[in-house]
């Protein structure tokens, strides 16, 4: 397994989401535009933290899908760029709280946050950015749209909740395990596409393509994110390998290692994640024993199931542009672990 | 200045809301219930949280303006009670996030959650609070109280990252005070009234009154809350007298002792405050030197003054019940430091 490409690099090899970032350029210039005018404030402490985080090289993925999607069905106006942002907003203040519940030290190689205006700063400017979603929302005027998204940030903060409630359980069984990832990250990528299709006025079918298409890209892409941790550099990860296991996080590639194990690994793994003892060492074994048990293929294998589905929930469709770069999005993300 | 009644103590004398109390009895039963219903989440944790700060005898004055808000226009549906309690949700997620700036390990007398669950948690069950009260508006359907209480969501964050960026700032005029705690505090007594008004299909100058009423009335709550940090007891207030001044916060008090001191007084202010070196020796040297310039009574004063704004915010209403109950709020608010 080498690691290919990587989505939250300014620096990787676009080439697979070329289709999605060209389609989608004219719409994603009003959306940065909308993102700087929107993260500002006469308090300045909310601009400058807003935009650390905003402006620190994330690709923007979850707005493209938004704009491709309302595109796809032909519409032109201006609502899909602002729920658009809204949406980059809500991620952005998941990612700003999700820095101080983890007591994350670096996010995309950059100093979180948290680290530079404290946990303080990045709870406030995160609600800050989550009312501002909201407004933005309330402006496109689209009670349909409006749920859609609302609905999401509920179900987020309910599997932040499922993930806290889990941390260090190595019990926690790949069921239960999919269904904290389907909330925490997953909601808003199914989000992000419905909302482009609501706004477009698409039809009820239509619409379940796209949520179909977004919750299943999601679960790919958190799970590939996953296996990284566990396979990438810290170049190409904008954090350190073996992240997830200092923190003792619970993903997918040590469930599946620890499930497999004998009684002996078991305890290794007890050490490593429960009492957070865990050093280069430790790391070096717990690669050892994931490839040993195929825990890092499966995980990808799991991926790429997810992303059969997202490819055939867009299936009935009319063969477009859109639909080809939404496609080439699944692809792309099941190649940075190829 | 004696400490008569408290607003947030389930023990206090409550004649003076009885009015508001027993006119939005029948909707404040179906907000109780609602606020159970929608605290409620199959991750167990959330509820917990949730109700552990929502049943720990706060007054719900906010969901009660609310209420007697829609009902003085005569509105008699349901989705008042939707809105009061996306209201109370929405100050709840407020004090959850507010415990974990300021590090408190009291509210209402009780241990905050964070002490109990975590900051994590806090952070976490305040998002989906937030986001279940947006869920609320949706059911609701009205994009003008939408708009209303979005808008309210987004100054309250501002209100709070402003009062974090003037922490321990002794220069910080009365009119940047007052900024602060228009944005954090007043801004959703504001909204809770309008709302109310809103949904009712009130006109439009009935609800710039109702507006009107609530920012004022929000900034006399404040103030009095803050007079009231340097004159109750412990028991009268669910905190320890001098928690304000423990942690450093710049209130009006404080800034009127400031402003008024002399050079000496103004460096004994600094080290207090700013170098947090406060104990019970410089607590009582603090409420002398107020005493001494008349802050405290001063703040008062401007409590007063806004109260009064707040009355004549209503004054062109008919006379009714409700108009009639929405007036001793004011009266009620007051007399908790009379």
């Amino acid at each position: 397994m080498g690691v290919v490409v990587n989505l939250e690099d300014g620096k990787r090899d676009a080439a697979s989401i070329r289709r999605l970032i060209d389609l989608t350029a004219g719409g994603m210039k009003r959306v940065n535009a909308e993102i700087l005018s929107r993260a500002g404030s006469d308090v300045e402490m909310i601009p400058e933290v807003a935009t650390h985080l905003i402006s620190s090289g994330g690709k923007r993925l979850r707005p493209m899908l938004t704009l491709a999607s309302a595109e796809m069905f032909g519409y032109s106006g201006e609502h899909h760029v602002k729920l658009a942002t809204a949406v980059e907003f809500m991620h952005t203040a998941t990612l700003l709280h999700d820095d101080v519940v983890d007591e994350s030290d670096l996010r995309r190689g950059k100093k979180t946050a948290r680290t530079i205006w404290g946990n303080q700063a990045s709870v406030l400017v995160g609600d800050f950015l989550l009312g501002q979603a909201f407004r933005m929302m309330v402006e496109v005027g689209s009670l349909d749209a409006l749920d859609v998204l609302s609905t999401a940030a509920t179900i987020i903060a309910e599997g932040e909740v499922m993930q806290l409630a889990a941390a260090k359980h190595l019990e926690t069984t790949e069921d239960e395990h999919f269904a904290v990832i389907k909330a925490k990250t997953a909601a808003l990528f199914s989000a992000a596409a419905e909302a482009g299709a609501v706004v477009a006025a698409a039809s009820r079918t239509d619409r379940a393509a796209l949520r179909s298409y977004g919750v299943n890209l999601g679960l790919a892409f958190q799970l590939v994110d996953d296996a990284l941790d566990y396979g990438g550099s810290t170049k190409d990860l904008g954090k350190n390998v073996g992240d997830d296991f200092r923190e003792g996080k619970v993903t997918l590639p040590v469930i599946l290692a620890y499930r497999r194990g004998t009684a002996a690994e078991r305890e290794f793994w007890k050490r490593a994640i429960e009492d957070s003892k865990s050093d280069g060492e430790a790391l070096g074994k717990a690669i050892g024993l994931m490839k040993k048990h195929g825990a890092i293929a499966d995980t990808i294998a799991r991926a790429r199931h997810f992303g059969e589905i997202a490819r055939d929930a867009l299936a009935p469709l009319p063969p477009t542009d859109h639909k080809a770069a939404l496609v080439d999005v699944i692809d792309f993300c099941i190649a940075r672990v190829a």
